[in-house]
């Protein structure tokens, strides 16, 4: 690599032909998710009923590699691989003397690492004979990748999207519809559950819980429908290590092998996806020293504050129950801006991860994080979205202490998404109206006595 | 290449070394730029007023390659070489037997390929100890190129923005912000011609005229300040023909050489940069079949529907007259949604270029782009510009005939930006709101009585 390069780049052949599980490598297995209506363990075939179920079988399979589909594969070269960078200018500005490298996921159609796993999931629902998907979306983030998926293989597409973000974020509703989806602020008058909340508050602006439970009423009074999620399920971090499996070969291309890999951590997806692969030769044994960080908002630390339990994955508690870090699934983190990271939990691989100390996290605050992406965006380039600034935040943070410490390190993170749909948060912060959220013990501590009682 | 691969990826070593000026080859050279204030042809001098020496030099430069810098290649390297891509899922379909192949230089920082000139000139400024440039911005494309180009340089950057697009379009004026650029509502107290406009019409909306003239009295009312264009001289096209270049050796990985070059058309810099690498071979004779096409919208057709006559090339008159197909320099296109293609008249090399029959032009409407826009991010999934939709519509149209002909056909376009700050326009076609604007012949008629008498 000459002095100035900046991009490591793979060809099309190079796309990797299987997806890491980690399941395979856990120290113990997962323990089961429960289902609290049936007061047993959930099944499979409690999961069919909204997934296909080939889904269903990657979400608890044990084996190590899971072929990626030629299908699939053909699909991710529209942007895979996608580069490698070195953020020359970056480690220049810091004056440091570690070397600073990032994935750009936000090179995809839909702008984050989100169109990874919603490729995948259209492609098993279209073999399944699905012609209906139906989503729930906040931020719009997962609600584009999906819209995107469900157009390239010919699926009907239903997105409800929470009311205020409907409001307030048109753009990436409007990129939905030009995928041919069908969004509705949730809650709408398409579900009896919508209709429910809306006879009795006509004005509420929604929430993720609600508009889960229309999805998935959409789901099951539709037929040959599926519901699909963006994140926290273990197939999902099973799609997202592409992320990590491309970004080891192209480490390899310049002889570098990460000694910290960072990601931001919302429900789990854009953490597993790049860190898994390389938490994998920690727990082989060839890269005990590996450091992988976690970073959390101070809104909503599930990994640093939070208790490991059983909880429900969604806010009104329709899901199973799964055993990981929450800070209590009616717990409500403030409004900041970065909404894919506003999750109660963290997946249960990325909770059992973290449990047997395979992986730490770290807390930090939205006044630091919008100064680290103004910071990169001056020196680099490219807007990061605020999500991805938590990673940015804390690869600073690392390059510094290495600088202090006067040793090289190598330091990689994500990029999971671009921030051009953003852009009026950044503009908040430049006009100095951006204020640090930290999350309340006392709302977690109530919100912590609504766990599910769980008996298994 | 594989039956499904997509993407032909250069490495950053490929990025070209040399850029390309036609003024080498043109038929007949260029007529001189005329001084109106003077009565004279202008002079060099003229233009280092506003303009550093090296930038004025390559503007009358017939020297056929000129060095890129290495400090220019480095920045390129964020995001250069820029992918060809060939559109296999709009070929199948449109169900032509054409290849359909663009260049993608949506995936800059700033979002087009506006920043190809703009490092270029924010580096010759440097070099020549400038340490303010000014600008205007309408729809914002250029100015957030040339605010990122300055701040890799540690240049400051100073940009009027027409009000109306400040107002209307806050994203693009926030990661200008980002960017560390000041950007001023034109019309703005920041100069006397803004406090005039104000003083005598406090809601003036401005225009690009107004922000010129602002831009121009701010470099002479500054000490090393200078102005920056993003269009329309020849200077610009040099910079921009590193797209085609490109575009070129990508072709040649894939042994293919196209049939018809496709690209939207503003003030030129666009259709310069993909067009006049091949447009050399054409008129150098290896390639006489070769046909390059400038597209129009009917709101603002200066090829298609101008006069060959001189003109001033802003609004107010206030820069030298050049000799170019126009509208007329006071002729006021319909508010479409490409702000990019507003602009009265056709650079001086593009007019060179069609008078000499090396290239044509076509006019196309604005659904029908919105309409050809929309069928191709369903098909490849990237977004386009409605300015690049424009090529998008003219590449359909043209595998079309190609398809009713039964003949194949190798397209290639470029796809200027990406569309993620125009989603509202997509809304508004996706919604039905969405008019042909059609310019009107009696306001061109009247536009032309107003251009400038020259005598040379």
């Amino acid at each position: 690599m000459s002095k100035y390069s900046k991009k490591i780049i793979l060809s099309e052949q190079d796309i990797p032909k299987q997806w890491y599980n980690i399941q395979a490598d856990l120290p113990e297995p997962l323990e089961p998710a429960f289902n609290t209506r049936t007061g047993k363990i959930a099944t499979k075939e409690d999961l069919c009923v909204i997934f296909p179920e080939e889904i269903v079988e990657q979400e608890v399979s044990r084996e190590r590699w899971i072929d990626i589909p030629e299908e699939v594969r053909d699909i991710y070269k529209i942007w895979r691989p996608s580069p490698l960078i070195r953020a020359r200018n970056l480690e220049k500005f810091l004056d440091t003397p570690a070397k600073i490298y990032f994935k750009n996921e936000g090179v995809s159609p839909s702008g984050s690492h989100k169109s990874n796993s919603a490729i995948a999931q259209a492609y098993y629902n279209k073999k399944a004979g699905t012609t209906r998907i139906a989503t729930e979306t906040g931020a719009g983030q997962w609600g584009s990748a999906l819209a995107m998926a469900c157009q390239m293989f010919g699926i009907e597409c239903v997105i409800y999207m929470v009311k205020v973000s409907f409001e307030q974020k048109p753009y990436r509703k409007s990129l939905m519809h030009v995928y041919g989806a069908n969004v509705f602020a949730s809650p709408s008058t398409q579900t009896e559950v919508g209709r429910k909340v809306l006879a009795s508050d006509p004005d509420c602006k929604g929430s993720l819980g609600i508009a889960i439970s229309e999805a998935i009423e959409d789901v099951l009074s539709h037929n040959n429908a599926k519901y699909s999620l963006g994140s926290v399920l273990n197939h999902v971090a099973l799609h997202q290590t592409i992320i990590g499996l491309e970004a080891k070969k192209q480490m390899e291309m310049v002889d570098e092998y990460p000694d910290i890999v960072i990601a931001c951590l919302g429900g789990g997806s854009n953490f597993s996806g790049m860190s898994f692969p390389f938490i994998m030769d920690k727990i082989q044994g060839s890269r005990p020293n590996l450091r992988a960080i976690a970073v959390e908002p101070s809104a909503c630390p599930k990994l640093s504050k939070g208790v490991f339990a059983y909880d429900y994955g969604d806010n009104s508690g329709f899901t199973p129950a799964f055993k990981m870090y929450t800070l209590g699934h009616t717990f409500m983190p403030s409004g900041i801006h970065a909404g894919g990271l506003r999750y109660h939990g963290a997946s249960p691989l990325v909770s059992s991860i973290v449990k047997h100390k395979l992986a730490e996290s770290v807390v930090v605050g939205q006044k630091e994080v919008f100064e680290a992406a103004v910071t990169f965006t001056k020196c680099e380039g490219i807007l990061p979205a605020p999500e991805s600034a938590h990673a940015i935040r804390t690869a600073i943070n690392e390059a510094l202490k290495a600088k202090e410490e006067g040793i090289s390190k190598t330091i990689l993170f994500n990029l999971s998404g671009h921030g051009h749909f953003d852009l009026s948060a950044y503009e908040q912060y430049l006009s100095g109206q951006i204020q640090d959220c930290n999350y309340s013990q006392k709302e977690v501590e109530k919100a912590l006595e609504d766990l599910p009682k769980v008996n298994i």
